[in-house]
């Protein structure tokens, strides 16, 4: 049996501590979903004008908890005051992006083909086609982005600015965190007008709940961010259902990162900062940390490896975010470091709670297959360096798993165009003499790569991710009166539309 | 054992006839896909004008065999000679189109984002993305298009305009014309320096084909345009792969006309007609076939049904394409026949190989969901009329399964805003005063609605379909000889992009 309530816990210390939180039951998840069903084709229809200041509002209502957020933030992840102010900042500026592009009115994609004689092989009537919100959504915070992939982080942005009601699942690990952001959406939401039934979060621990959202008939798409296990669950969930719904999981990545000797023989001692600060950013709690570095064999590769070493000496990391990231951590560790093909290299212990040791494999790449946990994600500080001959990296490039990313560092002039063209079939994001922490919300990211890395093509941060909620409606031979605004004659919401091509 | 060789049937006889066609071994299904992969790259990197050249020089090669695919398939499949003739300039007219995009660079939606320092929480590196091939696809013909969705049709031309080489999986029904079709494709792709093997054609009737292609690992995407039942086969198949692909499956749709009563009071006669007309063209063979009318209760519905009724009585048509659709379709309508709560109306018997009866049924509301095959599709020329209270019309639309059309007769002035918005939501195209059958390709066009009708919403027709079989992919902080030419500084291809939004 379900305990009836849970506890946020303290990663410093292991320890539960605040509020006890009621577990929700499979009817109160129903009724928060049959809550936003009422809600849709209201939100649904309003105005760009009308969501950007939803969008907006939500924002200075974040704002104005900034600082509640940040030490409750700080509570529940041990994330340090400047990661979490920077994230913060990032999920308001994210909001305001969606904004913008909503007023521009470009996520309607907007065509209107006239009357054409000349069509084949019959004329062709007025077709107008627009992009509609799809219905109710269902997203899964991630524990990683305690704001900005978490209650109004990327997925319920793109969703609200689609006209989407969600329903969000809070994430156990931070959930104090999660009910002062939905403050925050439901007070924006009520400053602009809109039913607070828009938004509705969801409460426990649970693993059902995961069932009870994703097979709801009416949840008619999912946003969900977090580890390939649960991801493929859901895509089973939605496979299984009466009407399959589109199943947006970004799960997990190696993220391998590619150094030529040349690039080494440059700045050995700074790639190998970069690379480790990269890999243990956040104590290496990102989908995109570099978790493989394939490195040359020769003397360039060998002066690499050993800063590496050197440097990794002197790290120590937060504690990870909790009692089940750790464990898993702990136990890939000490199962990997017992390989004897693998060498190890070990950092500062963070001792108490959920602290652990940044901890640097490598192996051979004839040896890579022998271990199968090798060449798998392990979220937390740790990488593994692959050593293979340049010239083979194209084929490393062709054995891997579908990835969010893929990095190269070369120097201007070197002959990579074939392996780029490997590594631009691997990953969504293909990054030069860069590591793949940060990634940018931006018109031009794609944050979606190739299975398993995520289930489909789309991105989950970035503008476009709004296409995920959305689908297209033609309307053909219409009343102009009885289009939707969008598509109207006279263009009432003063939109960019595409005329007969 | 599946027998070794197969011929076509004479739909008029149902007597074989012509070469005997060697059904392919999983060998020769897997060697074709071999032979497609070692294409991937050079078609993929083909130059917009190199991929026009190619789909107009198919369409040329089209164009100089008409005659013979004409009459072959005329003989394989009994559709008059008027309808193969429009299909055939539909699928020349097709090609064009999407050669006309893929000039335009338009389908690489290419976004360039510069580095900005204003970027929160850190600075934007220099981003681009665009679209490329997926890789290869594997293509079913459908039955219902001998040419306009068969070897090289829709699908096959949106997914070589997309840069993806294509294994296609030809229809038994008409195995020559396929043959005809293939042979067009080689010389084109020959004429324009394209290798051969970036096209192949399948042939047998084993079913065990469809998972040969579909579970093959180097297939990328499907398309597919056929019944629900195979659809839904193909989309678990992808489910079940060790790396899941997209199943874009164009499945079978009921269609409802929506009829106010004011519509029918105007013109009642005509309406019934057209009704009738859309319903028995291609003997009732489209997927956008009307099978449901939705017909006002009192009197303007009845003398709407008794014009139907008397029209019906005139009209007789074409033998079915195959023994499996006519069989299907018979043993259907003589269980429909025998319901009580349903009056039936006949035209006149086609006699020989696969003809058939056009036949509509007639229910009230309250009774349609007592025989479960009321409201299935069934192919052939048959619709059923449900009376309903015009009040409850938007009711009716919300009990339906999703569909790839919906339409609706009205007259000006009459409000049926929510009617419209539920029609919205149930299809992917709304039409109004008009009938679904005839789909124009054109940018605006939306073919593929709602599951079941279809896997994904997405569209099968129209030029939006090349983005089924394209992927974006970001790259950042490149050297800019070594991205993509759609993306260099220098923009060498000369497209459109958006730059800094």
């Amino acid at each position: 049996m379900t305990a009836s309530t849970f506890q946020a816990v303290d990663p410093t210390t292991g320890l539960a501590f605040g509020d006890q939180i009621t577990e929700m039951s499979a009817s109160d998840v129903s009724g928060l979903i049959s809550k936003a069903v009422a809600t849709k084709s209201a939100f649904a229809a309003t105005t760009p004008s009308e969501r950007a200041a939803a969008l907006r509002a939500i924002g200075a209502e974040i704002e104005s908890r900034r600082e509640k957020l940040i030490e409750v933030g700080m509570s529940e992840t041990a994330l340090p005051n400047g990661r979490l102010t920077g994230e913060l900042s990032r999920t308001v500026f994210q909001l305001e992006q969606f904004a913008k592009l909503v007023e521009s009115g470009a996520h309607y994609q907007a065509i209107i083909d006239r009357p054409n004689a000349e069509w084949v092989p019959a004329p062709r009537p007025d077709i107008r086609k627009a992009n509609q919100a799809l219905g109710v959504v269902g997203i899964f915070a991630a524990s990683n982005f305690p704001f900005a992939f978490s209650v109004i982080g990327g997925d319920s942005a793109s969703a609200l600015a689609a006209g989407c009601p969600i329903v969000v699942k809070a994430h156990p690990s931070h959930p104090n965190t999660c009910r002062i952001m939905g403050e925050a959406v439901i007070a924006g939401l009520k400053k602009v007008g809109i039913s607070s039934d828009t938004f509705a979060l969801v409460e426990g621990i649970n693993p059902e709940i995961t069932h009870w959202i994703a097979s709801h008939p009416d949840i008619t798409a999912i946003g969900f961010t977090g580890s390939g296990k649960v991801g493929k669950i859901l895509m089973d969930i939605s496979a299984k259902r009466e009407v399959p719904i589109p199943v947006y999981a970004e799960m997990g990545s190696l993220n391998p990162v590619f150094f030529s000797p040349k690039s080494l023989a440059e700045k050995a001692v700074d790639l190998a900062k970069a690379a480790i600060d990269s890999a243990t950013l956040g104590s290496g709690q990102f989908c995109t940390k570099p978790g493989i570095l394939i490195v040359p064999t020769g003397s360039e590769g060998d002066a690499f490896i050993a800063e590496i070493e050197s440097y990794l000496a002197t790290i120590a990391v937060a504690p990870l975010l909790n009692k089940g990231i750790a464990d898993r951590f702990s136990s890939a560790i000490s199962g990997l470091a017992k390989s004897s093909s693998l060498k190890t290299f070990a950092g500062k212990a963070t001792d108490g709670g959920f602290g652990v040791t940044p901890t640097v494999f490598v192996v051979d790449w004839a040896d890579a297959f022998k271990n199968s946990e090798l060449l798998e994600e392990h979220f937390g500080p740790t990488t593994v360096i692959i050593r293979a001959d340049f010239a083979k990296f194209q084929d490393v490039a062709g054995k891997l798993e579908g990835q969010l990313t893929a990095s190269l560092h070369v120097t201007a002039g070197e002959d990579v165009a074939k392996l780029v063209e490997a590594l631009s079939q691997l990953a969504g994001r293909v990054i030069m003499n860069g590591f793949p922490t940060a990634v940018a919300v931006t018109a031009a990211m794609q944050h979606g790569g190739q299975f398993p890395s995520s289930s489909s093509h789309t991105t989950s941060v970035g503008l476009d991710s709004i296409y995920r909620f959305l689908r297209p409606v033609a309307f053909q031979n219409f009343i102009d009166a009885l289009l939707p605004p969008a598509l109207q004659e006279a263009n009432p919401l003063g939109i960019n539309r595409i005329t007969n091509g």
